[in-house]
Order: C-alpha cells, then structure tokens, then sequence
C-alpha cells in the first residue's frame, strides 16, 4: 500500500506564503512564483529526482485556498492557476466547506471534499489504488494532516529565505519525532526527506 | 574584524524550547537537556567541528531566560548552569532588565547588560577584539538580533523532531536573503549554515 507524502517549498523558518494572498499575488505579500521555487524553474534538471518525487502519487489532496484565490461561495469561472492541463494527472481532492461538482481537465479531476481531512484522505487513498497519497498544500492543509498525524514522509524543500508574516509551516500541529531519511543542498535550495516515527510522538519529559 | 555568529539547536519547525522553562526543566516542557542536543553529547567526535563553532568567539551574548530560570529581581546566589568553569572562556554579556555585579567564574566573566540589545552588541564587539562576537540564545534574543539585522552568519543545528510549542526562532524578524554556505547531515542532526546577503532584504514583490 501507498504510503502519504507531503512535499513543500518553504523558507528556512517554515513559511510557504506571505501574507494576503490573492489572484495577483498567489503566494501572498513578499513571495513571487519564484521566490521559494526558483530551483524548480531555473534549474530543472539538477533537482530532476525531487520534482518528479512532487507529483509522483496516485492522488492528491489540496486545501481551497491552493486551488482558488476566491474564498465563499464559489466561481463557477474559476478552474484552477494550472490551465488546461494541470500537472497532477491524477484525482484531486479539494477541501472545501462549499460544495462543487467535479471538474476535469486533461488527465485531472477535481473533486471538493466538503466532509473534512479524514474523508478526503479515505476518498484520496481508495482513488490511489496502492499508490501514494500526497499533501499538496498549503500550510493550513498540511498542518492539519500533521497535527492528524497522518503523513508518513515530509519532503521539505528549504530555499535560503527568511520571511516576515504569512503562513507557517508545522504551527502547532503537536509532538512528532520523526528520521532523517535524506538531505542533499544546491545553492538555491536543501532538500530533507523525514520519516514519521509512530512510536514516538509523545513529549521527553 | 569579527563576524556576529550564531549557533542554536532547533528543531525541524524552529522551536528550540518547550513551553515554561524553569529550574527542573531548563528546555521547558517536552524538551530535555538531550532533545535538541543529544549529538554533541552522543557523538562529540562526529561533530567536533560544529561543536568548535559553537565556542569559537570573542564573546558571547544570551538572554536573561538563558542564564537563569528566576525571572524579576536577581538571586545573588544563582551562577548560571555552567558550574564553576563555564564553557565560554569569554566576557558573556547577558541582557537583563535587573542590574547585577559582573560574574567571574573560572576563565568567563558575566556582565550583565541592562541598555538593549544595540548596547550589548557594542560592548562585546569591543570585548571581542577582533575575534567573532557570538549569540548564544535562546530565540527571543537571537529573534531580537535578527531583527536588528546584526547576525552575519547563522548555523542552525536541526534536529529530526518536531514541537509543538515553545519558543520559537525566525518568529517576526523581517526579511532577509541569506546563501547557504554549507550543509552536513548526520543521522541525529542537520547542520545547516546560512550567511545574510545584506543587499537583499526587501521582499520580492
């Protein structure tokens, strides 16, 4: 069986975002598409294995706020910052607290969870078929699987930034100890793969 | 002419305490003496060269929370952790709100700072005399000095482990662009080492 991953570009002290994100600004105040995934962009084939561990996953599952700059109800206009054909080409499961009828595009479906974390994890692993589930994002996402303590490996991808405001990675999401599985660096970014270790959440002392 | 340094284990998500530090647990809850620290205690040889790091300084800097576990007036008698020969060797300047004597012990002397931040940085650049002036911890001096733009060189100690709350490093310090400068793994810690790129702290957008 599949296990799920969570893959995530983010500063040295955890943000994945800046503040008021928006459809001008995705990835909110202070951080541009490149900011924090220059490496993806500007040298492809040097992180080749990383980005192709990123979508390598039966299904996926994403909070709204990663799918729409809108929040409320929905705009029916609205299909995504990938176009015609997003990169997942998979099953997609969008947490969302507004219902929507799924919406494919090229080899992609989104589906929009309005049941929570856990029903949008069980619906992500029956769709994977044996293959891994993974986390997309963002951090409000991810936190909330961390703090369910339902991610088997965390692959952090660390760009040599350090951010002001925005939204923060691992913010309260309990204790966890985890292994160090992998750690390679570039200039532009650290790559550390960790591993869940489920006999030892609970705090030293 | 020195550099500011700055050493400090952390954990993944950048906590370096747990929460209400006191004198039965120096780290605060869920955190002790070996949590964040166990590779320099375990396997000294393996990390000599960090552990050198650590120590290599003209003199240090650290918060009053580091020093003592009594917040308020001065207990005379409390000598910080480090018993009769502390690891400095150094003139330690200690921030505090409380006016104390200097504190002799051994080849380190304490001197107790109460004009902030920008005052103590001055006075152990000048203690340094060339050599490198050193942020001991814990985060809210360091995040203090982050603010301040002063650290050139900061080296994160990462442990594979992640909390839940406590006090936490990177929190409100600004922006800043920093290059890595090296990165080393081991099994129980990533050494990281980042350096500020000083023309290049405002966001990117």
């Amino acid at each position: 069986m599949g296990i799920v991953t969570c893959d995530i570009a983010t500063s040295v002290n955890g943000y994945v975002t800046g503040t008021d994100q928006r459809l001008d600004s995705p990835f909110g105040d202070g951080i541009d598409e490149k900011t924090l995934h220059g490496w993806m962009f500007d040298e492809p084939e040097e992180h080749a294995e990383e980005i192709a561990g990123i979508l390598d996953a039966g299904a996926f599952i994403m909070g709204r706020n990663m799918f729409s700059p809108g929040r409320g109800e929905w705009d029916p206009d609205w299909h995504g910052w990938w176009g015609a054909e997003p990169p997942y080409r998979a099953p997609v499961f969008v947490l969302t607290h507004h219902p929507r009828e799924p919406l494919s595009l090229g080899q992609t479906t989104f589906h929009f969870v309005t049941g929570g974390a856990k029903a949008a994890l069980s619906l992500a692993r029956a769709a994977a078929n044996e293959r891994n589930v993974a986390i997309a994002g963002g951090a409000a996402t991810i936190n909330q699987y961390l703090k369910l303590d339902a991610i088997d490996e965390l692959r952090l991808h660390v760009t040599p930034m350090i951010v002001d405001a925005g939204e923060r990675l691992m913010d309260a999401v309990g204790w966890h100890r985890v292994s160090l599985v992998s750690a390679r660096s570039t200039p532009p970014v650290v790559h550390l793969t960790y591993r869940f270790d489920r006999q030892g959440v609970a705090p030293t002392n």
